[in-house]
């Protein structure tokens, strides 16, 4: 085993074979099956981008009604979840609760050790269906907050938005957040992608994967950015405010939150355009330019001291963040969106499955006796 | 990104480099920390090994008496714990209840995101405290059965044993479970060992990271084969049976588990000999050497239709089966063994952490429009 295999965090390795979605970073563009990740946004709805994913085709108006009407016939979770995730303690990270909530749920799955595409993707329509209710209702459960029930006749985004908030949200809101959503939904093989498919080779199960996917996804130096990032802005009032912070974290060595990416190096991430942009409608809207002007004013910072661009979680943390949404459940709602992503990496996997099983570098002494 | 960096299921890809274990394939050898497995599981206990393993030094008399103490103090579980999985459906697969469980006990500890080594040190030692009491005691839950509670000076895997049988064990069961515990307690960068660091390097916790490999080792192409040998020997009475079922397998070109391995591929796995003379000890004074032969049978049969070797999961079926254990927690036992070196790993990959951020060889369709 030649020393030159070895790649640390496998940069640039091409790990897996898909047909999901490709990050081509020289013509700045999100390709999830064939689409432009910013087009999808703008002309469909969350729902339709996870059937696509799934489907591996844009669904038609009667499969887009057939997911959706599955979509709210699955939402129910067993009261036995309630009870279980509602025991918890009260400060327990939403993101742990959620991921004790999806590997619960999984003992209530009867196709659960069902590997074909067919029960896979009836798997993946359920956990899209009851993670937002995860989400949304165990942080409530657990803050000693009402758990919302939506209005029946509520869209996914909007439904969901509402059992985030507590509020039924207006159509520029609900709009905003499905963006999010798609946003959020599909980014190629980051690590809560690859932790997932990592798992799904052993042959084990959808919901395995998917809580693989939360413990990766909490980090830091991945879905954790978002909340940093908030914790942050909400720090700051004005722009000079956030420009001192920032100098003196650059001063001080400590990562900023929100910018640059592995992949994108120092290209603009389209998707942080796509919620700059949102952040500019909702921020009118709601007068609150100020915090679009605070935002702006970091992003060019960072531009000008260190050549990085903002990546999306830079900007959905503000519009987050406006549209009410409790800064703990930021990643928790990035998780939802991406379930439809990692689901159909795991039926892709099970599909043509290769056990992932590499090697190491060996450091250690060599030749001890006990 | 040229095509030839792909790598299906990263095969020979040095993905880590560790100081932990290494499998040197041309020499017959498990290498941890620079000592021979064989020669560890012959000489010393497997609290000595966990030491080895999470120090990096083999513990002196006065360190692992210091780790037998704190197994002992922190093997208590929150009476919440017990509430949340007795609450999970009865037949629920028993490495999900373990997965769940493992998920929940991250919200008590109040380390958690505290990445030290020292911080993850001690949290390794509390899980390899909880996870025999959640393995052993999640399933007399959820059977019906009551808890053992254990000697207060059982051994750590005297202890085990006990609550996983019911029985106290003799010495030599006690010994050859610990020398079990042992085989199975690391093994360079198998999957779920890899899903590990894989979940760690985004800076997430020590819980996710074992939670993830729980997933990763459910699955069939992993830990679950030990339960499925099992399946297989439990069904023929002689040695003739086994060969008219394997033979029948093989006509059908059904996959045949316990033999083979992705490293080892046509040499001995060095564990599942340490297993096979246990398994003779065992047979020997149980008077069950009638399942010995049946193994045996089974072996010979496998060398000369195919030339394979039995690997660890296929000798270490019929001990546990010998010892007692309910087969459903073979694969939760084998994952208790692994969380010393799991949590190992975890410690250093947050000691000298790289994002693990692949590629992907995109195969979909482009410029599509919605």
């Amino acid at each position: 085993m030649a020393d030159e295999h070895y790649v640390p965090g496998l940069e640039n390795v091409l790990a897996s074979e898909t047909s999901i979605s490709y990050l081509d970073v020289e013509n700045e563009q999100i390709v999830l099956r064939g689409y432009d990740l910013i087009e999808l946004a703008q002309k469909v709805s969350y729902v339709e981008v996870a059937g696509l994913l799934l489907d591996g085709r844009l669904p038609d108006s009667a499969r887009t009604s057939e997911l959706e009407r599955s979509l709210m016939a699955e939402g129910a979770i067993a009261p036995e979840i309630y009870d279980l995730i509602g025991k918890l303690p009260p400060g327990s990270h939403r993101m742990d609760v959620l991921r004790t909530g999806i590997s619960a749920l999984a003992s209530y799955d009867g196709e659960l050790d069902d590997h074909s595409p067919e029960a896979n993707g009836r798997k993946a329509v359920r956990l899209l269906a009851k993670v937002p209710a995860l989400v949304a209702d165990g942080h409530r459960l657990l803050s000693g907050l009402p758990v919302i029930q939506p209005h029946a006749d509520a869209s996914y985004a909007g439904g969901f938005l509402h059992k985030l908030t507590g509020k039924a949200p207006d159509p520029l809101e609900e709009r905003i957040f499905d963006q999010s959503l798609i946003a959020y939904s599909e980014h190629e093989l980051p690590n809560s992608t690859f932790a997932a498919r990592v798992i799904a080779s052993t042959m084990s199960d959808m919901y395995g994967a998917v809580a693989g996917a939360v413990a990766s996804l909490k980090g830091n130096l991945h879905g954790g950015a978002n909340e940093a990032v908030m914790e942050m802005l909400g720090v700051a009032r004005t722009a000079g405010e956030l420009e001192t912070i920032m100098l003196g974290k650059l001063a001080r060595k400590e990562r900023i939150m929100g910018f640059g990416h592995r992949v994108y190096m120092r290209k603009p991430d389209p998707r942080a355009m796509l919620m700059k942009e949102a952040l500019a409608q909702l921020a009118t809207a709601k007068g609150r330019m100020d915090l679009y002007d605070v935002c702006e004013a970091g992003e060019d910072l960072m531009k000008r001291e260190k050549g990085l661009y903002p990546n999306l979680d830079y900007y959905a943390a503000p519009v987050y963040s406006l549209l009410g949404i409790p800064v703990p459940l930021f990643t928790p709602v990035f998780l939802a969106a991406r379930t439809a992503g990692l689901c159909a990496h795991v039926i892709e996997q099970h599909g043509r499955n290769r056990l992932f099983r590499p090697r190491v570098r060996y450091t250690g002494p060599r030749g001890l006796r006990p």
